[in-house]
């Protein structure tokens, strides 16, 4: 493949490699592997191929980490009778059913739970959480079960609370652009629902053909569209949320501006199912932009990332909508797993970058300039343009199923910073020289635009040596650049004791409390997000 | 004045009105009228003309309304010696510097608090607090002093604790575009901060003179840049706040993405002051659009106003900065109060509209075909557009000085109302028949882009009867709309008791729930928010 030189305006460059990419249109993505219809969201495997029928059996969470049980109650036959009468047929005890819902998508740990209790309304959550809350049994709300530390699989036989029913759309406004949903709808389709009319979800990510809203938002999920439309913190206006003795908490608004009082559903965003269950969402969705394009690019270093990164800021300004980058360690392993071919030549780091505008040639205009001038100054060695959805999938393809791959690739380590963007892939290189031949990949790629980068580790399996060697490594030198342990992913089962590495002790004493006052009992997802006490 | 009609590029219009709007740069604009060097920013009484002093002394709020004192302590005089060693020569006794701290801006409340202090840094604020906590003292927190709803006084005899001299920029990272500031530094001065560095604030109001960005952020202050930059809850990225017992909480992060635990700052951002005392805050700046205009226009009718507004979203897409709107009342009393000249022909409405982009030119180009089309279909019947900074302040003060020419109309009764856009102003129409001659001026304007309405009634003097005729109907109407009774100013102490005309009974129970774990003796901005118990 040549090296894309400026041979008039650099937009219209063609994409090059529609043989080599062919691969990507027979291959089942990541998104959609996890939706087999029939089977219903949370139970299928996330990442998982044929092959994942005869993968190694999930180690208990409870056998492999140092964790008790609370003393919670035990589900009773009294208790699935009563249960049954909450939501008839929807009581599901089969041992093969509850296999999958156990298990987190990375297979890396896997709860016992014999009871999945799948509500269709938030009046029947409310009757579950009530029961729940009177018999003290604990509860592990569950989305797509896409989740990355362990935050949506129960730890030891907490019952897991569905919203795989909850899927209906309850509204949308097609002047403001607000949809208003149950928390089971798929991400993947309400982006369809809303962009047949005219809208765009302002958060996208890998696991968008599983993942619920609901989820998305009790994760405060980050992803793909963040740098252009911000926060779901900005872009979520209203929740109805069940607080763990049965309440149904109605805050939603489907007001762009409120402020009567506390902000309360701030309070479920981000703090994952541990006190409240997200029932329904309100969210504004930005008009869907009239022109979009995608640049994949190839960079001969860092820096050059960082000052194409610069130079993207500069030049494209407004339209610019994504700037995502991934290492060559990264290209090799989506190659080598999912048979994808890079659409550039080889090169250490490759940047993905998008615009979305309302004007296609003036958008155009502003992509030639900011290409001319990589290309120019040699930041950026080779690229390749899309316009046409199809191959801006492809593009995108490349950097949203860097997961599925590395879950291919073994045991995956993975670790979720913020970062100051200058010293984004120092600790990747760091890493490999501290861990050599013990790991199998030591790589990096991220959201660089939100200073966010995503540092993965491959081993053949777990190794608790390993282990020791990352961790509190990775912390600690995170924390010496007041980075945060958990940029997106929240800190689930795995990351709760690293919290410290963030917050002040303040903090911490803080969430304590909020746990009390909405949760007395802890029922709500306990041994997540809140570090373990002394 | 003759109406604009399309000869060449719409864009190239030029200011046509200069000097009828010489006027404004004599005029001391309402944002600098109320800094008055030496005086200290919050003492000084906003939108007051040199007439103010002749004004009538403001009525006492515990004799206008009904409201009484709780049993807090009473300053003593070891007290003030106990105050004076934390904050020495920082502790204010005088009566008639007290005279303007006690009253807002609005002067329709009125405080009779003794003390004021003027702590530094966090440290004394931290000090303040654990003894005012210990002591049982009441607390009023006070920025600008700028406040709409009587939340920036004390009601009784609360300790005034004054942000004006925690006036430091902390640091300020030159790629990333994140500000550190303490608590008291000003609006406005911190614009001109960033934007000497290419930046820019991502909220603009027109207190911006005065207001500290503390109080925003206390406040939640929506303001004229929320179309484009959204909600402080996305661009506040930390907090520093000093809890009512004196624990210093610090979430002073300066990370696009932090999900290690709940997010605690958004607990005090928008809660007034009574769950902690904000001392510093870190925030998110956009770079400075290189591209900035501003078209003034004359609308026939609401209706051509909303269909102005939707072609602006379609052919202006993503350079869409403001989309404001004024009623013909509104320029009037801009016209009578501040002697400002409508730059445009004599219209029902007016709007005003700021686009902010990276390519003059692109832009130019798309307002120019915007504004055939609004031109064109007799949507908007007389314009006038600015490029240069000079011009563009003139418009916009036309209409960020609304509110200082209500107040110099007589007694303001405000209503900040969250509605759906279609019925936004069917309130004012509605209001005009039903308080007729009673009124002195009904008009309305607003952050039509946000859906967020200024509802505001003018009388010689207070009046009870036509209190009565505004309240509850203003609050039941729009409760009717599902709309919000405080979009962006708050509740402070005028709004709190009608906090149930937006919010359910649980999240009403939450909110005191809340405030009793963060404040038990509830000593933080007392009166304030929360509604008055039964």
């Amino acid at each position: 493949m040549v090296p894309l030189l400026v041979r008039g305006p650099a937009w219209l460059f063609q994409w090059r490699a529609a043989c080599t990419l062919g691969a990507f249109v027979q291959q089942r993505t990541w998104a959609g592997a996890s939706r087999i219809p029939g089977l219903g969201g949370p139970l299928v495997q996330r990442g998982s191929s044929s092959a994942s029928s005869r993968a190694p059996e999930v180690v208990l969470t409870q056998e492999r980490y140092p964790v008790r049980r609370l003393p919670f109650a035990q589900v009773s036959e009294d208790d699935l009778a009563a249960l049954e009468r909450i939501v008839p047929g929807r009581v599901i005890t089969d041992p093969e059913e509850l296999e999958a819902p156990n298990v987190d998508w990375l297979r890396t740990v896997r709860g016992s739970s014999k009871v999945l209790l799948r509500p269709r309304t938030s009046q029947e959550v409310a009757h579950i959480l009530r029961y729940c809350h009177e018999r003290n049994l604990a509860v592990s709300p569950q989305g797509g079960n896409t989740g990355m530390v362990g935050g949506s699989v129960p730890v030891f036989d907490e019952i897991i609370l569905s919203t795989t029913l909850m899927n209906q759309v309850m509204s949308f406004h097609d002047v403001s652009g607000v949809l208003v949903c149950q928390a089971g709808c798929i991400l993947e389709e309400l982006g369809r629902y809303v962009e047949e009319r005219g809208f765009l979800m302002p958060l996208d990510l890998g696991a968008k053909g599983s993942c619920h809203i609901g989820g998305n938002v009790a994760t405060n999920a980050g992803g793909l569209r963040f740098l252009r439309y911000g926060s779901l913190r900005g872009t979520v206006l209203g929740l109805e949320v069940v607080l763990a003795d049965g309440t149904i908490l109605n805050c939603l608004t489907s007001l762009r501006k409120d402020n009567t009082g506390y902000d309360l559903k701030q309070l479920f965003i981000g703090s994952e199912g541990t006190l409240g269950v997200i029932t329904a969402v309100s969210i504004l969705c930005p008009p869907k932009p009239s022109a979009v394009n995608v640049a994949f690019l190839g960079c001969p270093g860092f820096a050059e990332v960082l000052q194409t990164f610069s130079t993207c800021r500069q030049k494209l300004g407004e339209i610019l909508s994504a700037f995502e980058f991934m290492d060559a360690e990264c290209m090799k392993l989506v190659e080598l797993h999912l048979r994808l071919a890079s659409p550039v030549r080889e090169s250490p780091f490759y940047v993905l970058i998008e615009t979305s505008g309302s004007g296609a040639g003036h958008d155009a205009e502003k992509l030639s300039a900011f290409l001319e001038q990589v290309l120019g100054s040699g930041l950026v060695t080779d690229g390749t343009l899309a316009t046409d959805q199809r191959r801006i999938k492809m593009l995108w393809a490349l950097r949203e199923r860097i997961t599925e791959a590395l879950s291919r690739d073994g045991y995956v380590y993975k670790y979720d910073l913020s970062l100051p963007v200058e010293r984004l892939y120092d600790l990747v290189l760091d890493l490999r020289t501290r861990l050599g031949p013990r790991a199998k990949h030591v790589v990096g790629y991220g959201h660089l635009g939100d200073g966010n980068l995503h540092l993965n580790v491959t081993a053949e399996a777990f190794n608790a040596s390993l282990l020791g060697a990352l961790e509190p490594y990775v912390y600690e030198w995170t924390a010496r650049q007041r980075g945060s342990v958990s940029a997106e992913h929240g800190l689930g089962f795995k990351k709760r004791d690293v919290l410290c590495y963030s917050k002040p002790p303040e903090a911490l004493q803080l969430m304590q409390q909020l746990k009390a006052l909405l949760d007395p009992k802890g029922i709500l997802n306990p041994y997540k997000t809140l570090p373990t006490r002394a």
